[in-house]
């Protein structure tokens, strides 16, 4: 007789569910299929040449270390650096504001693990990053959504949310996954007040705000919190920073950071060890030495030249081909845009028949904490080419369209 | 003001420590220290051209796909590897029993977090690995110890310990770490049986089992089960297997692994696929390189020749210059001696005229999850050089002499 393994799971491990995209990504890795599902960097401009020869460099020059356990914090001079390069309009971080994670999503489950508590009420934008629902309800977290608009997260609407209790309040400022969105700049300064208001923090979850195609960049929440509070010392504010160089350099690095206070950074640090003791030493020196060189600066211009590119594509194949009384949104960065399709058509009715035809996207509720936005999808820009971008469209075009119309048997 | 942070964080950070021997390894981490305190491989040993060899071999044929994204299960031909590896005398693994983790830190991190529960009670050596304790007690475990002679855990207490109820059984099986003992093979045997009788899956976790200097490899827990079993299939019994390549090969590159049932598999990838996503796929690519290449079988005999060499030095020191009254265990392999000192000496008074003296080694007692071992000490062997071994050793015996004759002054 086996074992009943499932007797002997935690309670939270029904808590625990996999990713509708990852499992879609699975079925859509095969070449044949054109997928504006996944959150993918075009792998045609990885910086390969510049991995290899940091590579080279941190052997030659760390070797063993390169090679070692090391401390749990991070690579001192990788969080130096990421440290000068968030501080700016009166934002001032050293290395103890800074604690390397093995990517973003590892920031989220150190976070979760640090704050929730079962039944915490979470404020997040809706629709939201869905990955950071499944990261923190198996710590016990509820949701509460806050509306979001072509100027990102409607801030008047925050306070009645924040009043009977919240823990945190989670957001992506800048081409919000899953709709593009960014959130403007007189609500960002709202956001930020309104939050001190009530005593909630804030997680600024902002893996795309390099992937900027045009437009001036807006300050960060941590920014706009430091200049209001004129820290003369390293920040101690209200806002934990999440970044990453999954989106500029290379997700199969899986190097990113959380910025907070130094404190704060003390604590996650100890919840870091217990989960897995240190990010790769070798590949944060590995990035240390590509940042440091400027490398990364250059090739995000190379990056936002080609996401622009297919995001104009994209734009242009969708104005031609998508049926009437479908709207989309234009965004000034990022990897998606959002589609609402009509209200009568159901996203995921579409969805069935796109796979059929071998493309993929992400329909729009998972992405809402509560259930809404069934008429909606997330397109992926970034991973397909141009010619597929174009061909994938089409077919997706006629997927909606027979959905509206369906031709009897 | 400040936010009052810690206001804010969960029941369970209360239950988050640092663990004394990363603090130690901070203060120590200074060349002038001679450190018997972590469990550092030798840097001297690393295979630092393999792996420049290995990331260039990666880069030129896999390019884009090392640093893109991967699946959360790992890199196939790497988990193909080590399901074969592991595959030996009538146990058979196929890649759906193995995950890819981010070191065996996090195998354990997963595995607190898929299975336990508050108050449940985990069955541990006393002492055993204090990681494990530390990772554990924030999902709410308690530890009830079995305890453990020459010979590993004494099998035959077990049964009224596991009576009660129990979640799991913890063990390292070879070499342990603290104490450096194997479990003999009648006890595997009747552990493997118990284990069943009593429906508690076993953890059976292993990095140091390929570090033997003498005497023949024994059984694997999991090896036993799936004898007894007579499994036709991939397995599927009541052991999760934990392997590393951090003291074969390199722990910079953070590469571990869990071997377990499938269905078992499929849980834990849900878990990491919200812990970190997936591990670095170039630092898998990389690891995979070297050990299909045959490289880390050869490597192991260079680092086994290494820590012999070097364990002999110690014991010969320990022999020499320590007072009468202290005894020491001999071991066939790992990285660590245990160290009894005379009933009325605390270690944890050694330790601060130690590190005075510039040498540092771990307490027993942290290593209990009874509280117990007041006069034991943990002494690595394989970080420091010969050398060193023996200047570490006078330090530590002179340091000893001052507790038990304290110099009034």
């Amino acid at each position: 007789m086996s074992l009943m393994w499932e007797d002997r799971y935690s309670r939270r491990a029904d808590l625990i569910q996999g990713s509708a995209i990852r499992e879609l990504l699975k079925i859509t890795e095969k070449p044949e299929f054109i997928s504006f599902g996944g959150g993918m960097p075009a792998p045609e401009v990885f910086p390969v040449k510049a991995v290899e020869e940091a590579s080279e460099r941190v052997l030659a020059e760390h070797g063993p270390a390169a090679l070692q356990y090391s401390t749990t914090e991070g690579y001192r001079p990788l969080r130096r650096w990421i440290a000068t390069y968030l501080s700016r309009d009166g934002l001032r971080l050293d290395e103890n504001n800074i604690l390397v994670t093995s990517g973003s999503q590892q920031a989220l489950d150190l976070i979760g693990k640090l704050f929730v508590d079962a039944n915490d009420r979470i404020v997040v934008e809706s629709p939201t990053y869905l990955a950071t629902l499944q990261c923190w309800r198996p710590y016990g977290a509820t949701f509460a959504s806050v509306p979001s608009d072509q100027d990102g997260m409607v801030t008047d609407e925050l306070a009645p949310i924040l009043r009977p209790s919240a823990k945190l309040i989670y957001c992506v400022p800048n081409f919000q996954n899953p709709r593009g969105v960014t959130i403007s700049a007189p609500r960002r300064r709202e956001l930020v007040a309104v939050a001190r208001e009530f005593d909630v923090p804030i997680v600024e979850d902002d893996p795309y705000g390099s992937l900027r195609f045009e437009g001036e960049p807006l300050p960060s929440l941590m920014c706009i919190d430091a200049a209001q509070r004129r820290d003369d010392q390293a920040y101690d504010g209200n806002v934990i920073g999440l970044g990453s160089f999954s989106k500029v350099l290379a997700p199969g690095l899986r190097v990113g950071w959380i910025a907070a206070p130094p404190r704060v950074i003390e604590k996650l640090t100890l919840v870091k060890q217990a989960t897995d003791l240190h990010t790769s030493t070798f590949t944060q020196m590995v990035v240390h030495d590509i940042v440091s060189r400027g490398i990364m600066e250059r090739h995000i211009g190379v990056i936002v030249d080609e996401y622009r590119r297919r995001r104009d594509v994209m734009l242009a194949a969708l104005t031609e081909m998508f049926p009437q009384g479908t709207t989309w949104t234009h965004r000034q960065g990022g990897m998606f845009l959002w589609v609402t399709l009509p209200a009568n058509v159901d996203a995921s009715k579409v969805l069935e028949l796109a796979l059929e035809q071998k493309v993929a996207f992400v329909p729009g509720t998972p992405f809402h904490a509560d259930g809404a936005g069934r008429n909606t999808m997330r397109l992926n820009f970034s991973n397909a080419t141009p010619d597929r971008i174009r061909e994938g469209i089409r077919r997706l075009a006629a997927a909606i369209a027979e959905v509206l119309n369906p031709v009897s048997g």
